[in-house]
């Protein structure tokens, strides 16, 4: 950006929103993945006035806006590959309004998804999508990722509580999408388009999304197994008898030895554990927890533990949450995918994981959302060895593979960003491929919003 | 068409597909609305690869398509006003597959949704989304207009339950999008684009649909009230409460009569009555029906009636299908619409809709799906009748005004199609509409997909 243009779009933002400082551009390079590059400024973002300002130049004269939530991103979303101006979020914060008569809230995107989380359940409400970084992540960003989280197998992911957006075109057109009623089918859905969009479509500026009431009781159950495969079968088991918990996750020995470094008595020698939670009336709940224990006891699970209190389960989560952090054990950096395969063929995807891993000798965790069949795989290894790098790259490729041959998915939900650009063709075919370029094209004629990310 | 033309389309649809007789035309010219336009032709389809060299055709030369499913929709949009080819897609029936391990289906959009719901439920299986119209609209109907039905209360609308598509684009493309798996953020969210867009973007020829496990128990009761006031209070507090029963249908006096043409001992003297459904297991069920009884007995209920057995439970569903087909009691033409308003306001609305009919003396019978807000609105009258139809067009135009004052939305489930077309701006902004022509150009350059609805 030359001074001229820099002096612009100092004007349109507002002096005290404009920052080209080494220190604040650095501050904005880099998301959760490995990624960095520098912006030319980077722009708080107000209202949604002073976004369709910055917008309107940007689309003028050629300048690439990156917006930015939490940065907690997991495939490179919110990194300014292109330089230009990040826009950063996290200033438009405000619960808007809760409405407790029709279980609706209304919210700007730089709220803190674990916030609201404790907002609305403080008053009795329920907004089930938990992405494991909801401490920091916003719900801005969840709404660009369509982020899902434990919660999903019963509540489903974010796209389902998003009612209607108030958003900023690229072109600077200020839109409102959706309802704020229960149902609505007037015009096109652009609500769940730009949900998922990866902020390449629009910026959001405020949300009204749906909420429930807050189930009356939960029940966590920590499942021990010997061997991996049985936790595997037991999660396909679980589904095909109908008993729909509202999370069932689950970590492979290596994931068990990383939350155990947040919480102890974990049994670090076992093969594999779930966590199942199910939730509703009191005693719905204490039922469901008798029949999917005795389930699991039935699959050859060595032992079954009902959380006794919500604090006891509040530590099984935070060891949970524990795992992504702590991976760096086993090696200084973190190869991260999320596929995502039918449920019942989990085991075969845990099969191939082993293939793959003895195939490589690379370090290999799994654990994730068995629920939905999403599998978070990590390879931790040093990217400065070439060779490992290689057979990482290569492991990849091939449980990506075999991942679509049985009906899978590549992301379920960090998206594609840019670490998985160089897959996105393998899933996605060339008249999809077209098409969504042609829908980018007339949500952003000039292509400067988030550039270079997706396609 | 001239006869060059006709010959080129018949051979690339198949001269067994092709029909233009006036007795297939007639057939084919209407829908559920009294509009009614003459096709050119009718070409039934067979499957993906017919249909794409129908579309080239159609594009390259400029000929009007018109998806059609089971013609039940109630906005118009299967009317072929611009003539051209209807294209039929009753014959693509097949329920393709049923995973039972995964609870997924894939059907192709032929397939009445009633069959599809008796399909799935004999194996223990539950697909939630149920139009009145079940008996004879098609899946392919559904998605395209995004139905909803009594359940989606709990359950959510079609929408919410279509995992993947396959669809033919207007140039000829054959698409796939979404996933078959719980979760997918790949690319852009075509799959709910398509979903809701009016059959004006694509021709879908198979989805992918997630099912659930049929709810193990489900009680209907029927609620009394002297005043319609006091049900749409009830309807308020029930939700306020946190019971998401999956049902809250309501029926003014007017609307009761006519399903008392279908059901013995009704309360045709009563100001209004509720349906409410709950379902679980059934211990919950029964606790639930017994707080919901509680609660619409202390807001003033006369009778609280919890039917005794799954066949009085039918009767009670059949009595409230009755309630379309029986309104010509009250006059030879019908004005139908579905707004949504936020679910407290329901008290506000039917207070409204009293006004109305005081003002412009015509009868109107308003029932609907009280619990998501979703009010059917009718208007009976003679429209030979000038006089009274002007003062029907002033109501619904008032009553529209008054539902977007309040945060509603002009149409639940019924879409816009041609007969809400007048309104369509008064809900959609100049740029949401100019966007959305983008999207359409996106996918139909030369414009020949069920041209002339929504805008």
């Amino acid at each position: 950006m030359d001074w001229r243009l820099r002096e612009t779009v100092q004007r349109a933002v507002g002096r005290d929103c404009f920052f080209d400082g080494e220190a604040e551009c650095l501050l904005y390079s880099y998301d959760s993945t490995a990624r960095k590059a520098m912006p030319d400024a980077v722009v708080r973002a107000k209202d949604a006035d002073q976004i369709a300002s910055l917008l309107r130049l940007a689309t003028r004269h050629g300048i690439p806006v990156t917006p930015r939530g939490g940065g907690s991103g997991a495939t490179g979303g919110s990194v300014p590959v292109d330089g230009g101006i990040v826009l950063v979020m996290s200033d438009m914060n405000r619960i808007v309004s809760l409405d407790m008569d029709n279980l609706i809230a209304c919210a700007e995107p730089g709220v803190i998804t674990g916030d609201f989380h404790k907002e609305v359940e403080s008053r009795g409400l329920f907004y089930p999508p938990d992405p494991a970084s909801s401490a920091f992540c916003t719900l801005g960003g969840n709404l660009a990722e369509c982020a899902g989280g434990p919660r999903a197998v019963k509540y489903g992911v974010t796209r389902d509580y998003v009612l209607g957006l108030e958003a900023v075109l690229p072109t600077g057109e200020k839109i409102r999408t959706g309802v704020e009623t229960a149902k609505g089918v007037v015009g096109y859905d652009l609500t769940r388009l730009i949900v998922g969009s990866e902020g390449t479509l629009a910026v959001i500026t405020s949300m009204t999304l749906r909420l429930l009431p807050l189930p009356e009781s939960v029940r966590t159950l920590t499942v021990v197994f010997d061997r991996m495969d049985q936790a595997a079968k037991t999660v396909s088991e679980i589904i095909r008898k109908g008993l729909i918990p509202r999370t069932i996750e689950y970590m492979d020995q290596a994931a068990i030895v990383c939350a155990a470094t947040r919480l102890e008595g974990l049994p670090v020698d076992a093969g594999a554990m779930l966590i199942i939670e199910v939730d509703g009336r009191e005693t719905e709940t204490l039922a469901m927890a008798e029949d999917v224990a005795g389930l699991c006891r039935s699959m050859g699970a060595r032992q079954v533990r009902v959380a006794l209190s919500a604090e006891e389960a509040a530590g099984i989560w935070a060891a949970r949450k524990a795992i992504s952090p702590a991976l760096f054990r086993y090696g200084p950096d973190k190869i991260n995918e999320d596929i995502v395969v039918p449920r019942s063929k989990i085991p075969e995807v845990v099969q191939k994981i082993q293939e793959l891993k003895e195939k490589t000798r690379l370090t290999m965790v799994s654990f994730g959302h068995a629920g939905d069949g999403n599998i978070h795989f990590n390879i931790m290894l040093d990217k400065k060895d070439a060779k490992a790098l290689k057979r990482a790259n290569w492991a990849v490729e091939e449980l990506f593979r075999y991942t679509l041959s049985i009906g899978g998915t590549l992301s379920g939900e960090h998206g594609v960003g840019l670490s998985k650009q160089a897959y996105f063709n393998m899933e996605i075919g060339p008249a999809e491929k077209a098409l969504m370029l042609r829908l980018k094209h007339a949500f952003d004629p000039a292509g400067i919003l988030n550039p270079h990310k997706i396609f």
